[in-house]
């Protein structure tokens, strides 16, 4: 069955490139570095209804996107969650956490309305991550 | 180094048994269906510092852990997720959720304070748990 990206992660989120298995997409508030990994497959709510393949590709690429993120931009913590109360399509958050930020110490979700980037903003957002997603296209499809 | 639990976690979640990487521990709040797995390294606060065997261990127990709460409990979705603003020592949440259940759809963190399972309720809770627990364990010592 071919995969279809869920309305609302379409609505809500901007993609940047794809690894063999994910989507990896930009969460469209500025408020924190916060990009998704969305598996394209299509069905799927839960991480361990993949196959073991997939899991660790995913694993891979979330690895690989938490570490990157974090040397980016300099977090003091990293959030990575598999809710999917609203949105029951597997996505997996990856979130860079700063002592004092918005919300903290507690999670992100629902603290405050998005604020969506700027056209400026998101170009810079884009640009800095350039190099990260490049890497996981790359490494993604080996 | 010698691993040592966060005192925080020691407090808060009972030890139900150990796979060969992850202290399996019950969050003591009987409002959810609520378990940690704690990767035993000193000094891990994200899970890209896990070396790749251990982060590939860690995705398997988690995986058996979520696929086995979801059938024992009948959830609606699990929530996977690795925070760890309040106690940076790596751990990873696994929550139960129902539709309608005290903070859905929101995430649990911070929604009211915690009910303690009380002596006959942490009995039938380790019970029902129990034979999902120990094929963790088997498996874990592989």
């Amino acid at each position: 069955m071919a995969f279809e990206l869920h309305p609302r992660l379409a609505e809500d989120t901007i993609s940047l490139g794809y690894t063999g298995l994910c989507d990896i997409r930009l969460m469209d508030d500025s408020t924190w570095p916060w990009l998704l990994l969305v598996p394209m497959r299509e069905g799927v709510r839960e991480i361990y209804q993949l196959s073991e393949r997939d899991q660790v590709r995913l694993l891979r690429d979330s690895s690989a996107l938490g570490k990157g993120l974090m040397e980016l931009f300099g977090g003091h913590k990293l959030n990575v969650a598999a809710l999917g109360n609203m949105v029951p399509q597997l996505h997996v958050h990856h979130i860079v956490r700063y002592e004092g930020d918005v919300g903290w110490p507690g999670p992100v979700w629902g603290v405050r309305a998005p604020v969506p980037y700027s056209p400026a903003g998101l170009d810079r957002r884009i640009e800095v991550l350039g190099e990260l997603i490049e890497d996981m296209v790359q490494k993604g499809s080996d």
